[in-house]
């Protein structure tokens, strides 16, 4: 038989971000295709500068449209459906999610005027949704955000089971619990688990994951003791969180306030698609400041430091019409992603300087993580069975960890990263290809390609500085000799005091009133020694060479 | 009586690095001071891209350098001793440390061609130093590095206790542990304590500090059990941490081969200077690389993630010789600082690549801290008894809360951040002058200040990108309309295709051709006019505004 099963990550296999999952079956080649998820990572400032969003290239998909069959969307998190306003028109295809997934991938959708009914809004197990070999099922899993599902995709191949992001936590608050008689159910029908392609970020934890209902009694006898305001952080989309915030500021006789567009939007939806109910009326800034100060609890956003987030805004200063006091209290329940220490720090430390009271989750009783660790890892393997563990959602340690875990219980597993196309019809995961995979970066409204040079000039400017030359030739192709020098992001000045435009200004005259007649015809010559000169000059005076840039205009005879 | 003992933090104080602390006691003005420490911190992408080397600002010392009387250096890490090379020259007195860490000061200097013998060696108490008003002890204390010092500063107002950095370790494996009874003595002679300012760095960790000797085990059970190669990163000056590492080599059967500049320099000076002893007999990369692998321990930098250390080398590939394989066992003993979260993590993601096995200092087995925490500094307390508590070496949430502690005992505090001059004569702390501080850069060799402009552009055209314009005026003051764009850092085409910089070389066509006399004969209204467009027409165009420099060259009649 020739026809075969096949799993290519495109995103979040070998980084922890912007899942695309491809699953395929049929003849090598010609196998019809689905995608799950579409997401999103965020730039940084060391590898790229000015990038808000990153998103996978998924070239090898867009080349092979005409067999793909459907977009599965997890859950809502930015990492798994964030890039669906950016590149679903290069696919074209259905997105299936479910109530509160299936809302917010519209809202992406209509944001870059793409028709919302895109997305099919699927129901959980036992609905089912047959596209082309594949039969997919959403099966409701636990995790900081309702509703996120685990897919069961049935094929001629065998049963895979993609995990999706997901914990072992039985209160969940809001939203659906993990159910292992669901699970056991699904590992038992006909013949089992093929393969099980599981969330690797929390590998490295060895405690089991906590509940997010132990949090309700910590955070309310911690409100109840707060003597000012009280402000917490979380991520907006973990709306159990929120709830569980709020309704201790209830049981605390405070009133609150939710700050920033991406929270109210996230209770918004959540209450309109029913995942949310019961949440506490809250108030607008206006009627808070009007409170006293022990009435009030505000939520922001911001738990990640972002600079434009309410949270970093309250730590400036003023924020519609809001501030802080000294005596207040602030907590973070929330764990700090890799990455995000200093831009969290400089928050802490403006609200420490504001003499605010800060309490974070670091000691577990103001937050738990949404994530498997590496016990529920391993619970999840014994419930399903499965033949093959195939580690996703995680860097390339979380996968080669996940994998050695999978080995030591016998399960076949290996790590496969982004662009590794495996085979999951035999007994072992089996590398058949290797395809063109990537970053692209949104820079303005503009998608570019990680490698397309643009950001690593940013970047060397960044780190080296920029001069500039202006050179002049005139009709008869005799260089000017006063070229222009302006340098940005350069010492004006050498240690001995020396300017630096203007020497390499009087060096680069020398080389063009004595360069020949063959070196002042060819831009690229002239070009090639101007901005040598400009780097050695540098060099000496300020022990840098910078980026140069040369412009030759060149005079035309009337 | 109006002479007053004034403390006056440059840096450290409101962020962890570049300690430099002064003391004065004198006349209002008039105080003789003393300076502790001159250290440096490291540049990082987000706030200082291309800068290594950040350090004080010394302006207001340098001003009062007559006043001066000498610097004293508590221990030999960078954050402590690293600018003293840079900023001897600038005040000009005699440094005061002991052996190790003179030694250390001695290569900061003759690096930079000033004299070695500036550096005064000094034995630990009961030796004093007299200068001016003040009588200063070299008090061992243990911390990670050897012969780390606290100071006892003794002026006509009391003692002041500077702790440097410290740990209660009594068994600190190299040098000296810390002795109760001599701080009960120091804290019982005389008047007591005026004074104590104190280590904050671990004021957060809540459980008492381990000592180094708890990993001999550990980590020799550890090498005992790897079957190839073992290589183990630490900081370099850690020596302690290197002895433990290399002993447990030799109990395997292993030869130790020290990778990185750093670490065979400290291991060097630590045996000239006699603090280390007995440390194992070390080879070469190239005899390394020719024993079986199971026989070799690689000692390596780059505990950090830094881009040019052996660790960050070795996970690219081959390095003198030397490369990895899948197989061996790579130890991070170590802890990595808040910020480096991502270098460190790609240097593990690269390892795991290579197959090779990763262990580090999380589970508390492999690392312990060189910082008192919480407990350790409050024990300090009750041990010192100072009338005053100054909360030094921390970010502000650090001090703030260190200040909470003392003053929940009933000692008087308060957080003092750089620039705070504090007089600390009466009962409690008054703040009595804000001086002007700040940082300086080392960029390639010319060090500027951080406010200078320069890195600001930096950042600025690595998140927006740069357009160079180039407009020649001809002998009549007429512009010529075809201008010249250069775009850097920037997407060359829009969304849909057109090419940016010719659409702004046609926009500026039409106002060059256009513009009237009065506008092109005068630069800067030229400069505004072309500076407006190009980002207007970029905002159209990408969706982004890029930083716009604009050549303005005027032919002249000949």
């Amino acid at each position: 038989m020739s026809e075969r099963l096949i799993y290519l990550p495109l995103g979040g296999a070998g980084e922890i971000g912007m899942n695309a999952y491809v699953y395929g079956y049929g003849a090598p080649g010609k196998e019809r295709l689905i995608l799950v998820d579409l997401g999103v990572t965020f730039g940084d400032m060391d590898s790229s500068p000015g990038i808000d969003l990153i998103m996978p290239d998924l070239s090898w998909l867009v080349d092979n449209r005409d067999r793909l069959e459907g977009i599965f969307i997890t859950h809502g998190h930015e990492d798994h459906l964030g890039a669906v306003g950016h590149l679903w028109a290069r696919l074209g295809v259905p997105i299936y999610a479910r109530q509160f997934t299936g809302a917010l991938c519209r809202l992406k959708l209509e944001e870059m005027g793409h028709p919302a009914d895109t997305v099919k809004i699927t129901g959980p197990r036992p609905e089912v949704t047959r596209l082309g070999p594949f039969t997919v099922q959403f099966v409701p899993v636990s995790h900081s955000i309702p509703e996120s599902a685990a897919l069961v995709i049935d094929t001629p191949a065998g049963r895979v089971v993609h995990t999706g992001d997901f914990k072992l936590d039985g209160t969940p608050v809001v939203g659906e619990r993990f159910d292992p008689e669901m699970w056991h159910d699904i590992a038992n029908e006909g013949r089992g688990i093929k393969a099980l392609t599981c969330d690797s970020t929390n590998v490295f934890s060895t405690h089991p994951g906590r509940s997010e209902a132990v949090l309700a009694n910590p955070i309310t006898e911690w409100v109840l003791a707060q003597k000012n305001m009280v402000i917490a952080t979380t991520f907006a989309s973990n709306i159990a969180r929120l709830k569980t915030l709020a309704e201790a500021a209830i049981a605390a006789d405070r009133k609150v306030c939710l700050l920033g567009r991406a929270m109210r939007r996230m209770v918004s939806v959540g209450l309109e698609t029913g995942v949310l109910t019961d949440f506490p009326n809250t108030i607008g800034p206006d009627e808070a400041a009007g409170l006293p100060r022990n009435k009030v609890m505000l939520l922001v956003t911001g738990s990640q430091g972002e600079r434009r987030a309410a949270s970093a805004q309250l730590s400036r200063g003023r924020y519609l019409g809001l501030s802080l006091k000294e005596g207040d209290s602030f907590l973070f329940s929330s764990k700090t992603i890799p990455g995000n220490e200093r831009s969290v720090g400089r928050i802490m430390n403006a609200l420490s300087e504001m003499g605010i009271d800060l309490y974070d989750g670091d000691d577990g009783l103001f937050h738990v993580s949404g994530h498997a660790n590496r016990p529920d890892i391993e619970a999840l393997h014994d419930l399903l069975k499965p033949e093959i563990v195939i580690p996703m959602h995680g860097e390339h340690m979380h996968l080669r960890e996940h994998m050695t875990i999978a080995r030591s219980k016998g399960i076949a597993s290996s790590v496969a990263t982004n662009g590794m196309m495996v085979e999951l019809t035999g007994e072992a995961p089996k590398v058949v290809d290797q395809v063109e995979t990537g970053r692209l970066y949104l820079d303005g409204n503009v998608l570019i390609g990680s490698m397309d040079g643009i950001v690593r000039d940013r970047i060397r400017m960044a780190l080296n500085g920029h001069a500039l030359v202006s050179v002049i030739v005139d009709e008869d192709d005799n260089p000017l000799p006063d070229a222009w020098v302006e340098i940005s992001g350069l010492p004006g000045r050498s240690r001995g005091g020396e300017d630096l435009a203007a020497h390499i200004e009087g060096e680069l005259a020398e080389f063009l009133e004595s360069a020949d007649r063959k070196t002042a015809r060819d831009d690229a010559k002239i070009e090639e020694a101007v901005r040598k000169i400009t780097r050695q000059v540098s060099m000496e005076e300020i022990g840098k060479k910078p980026e140069v840039t040369v412009i030759i205009s060149r005079l035309m005879a009337e």
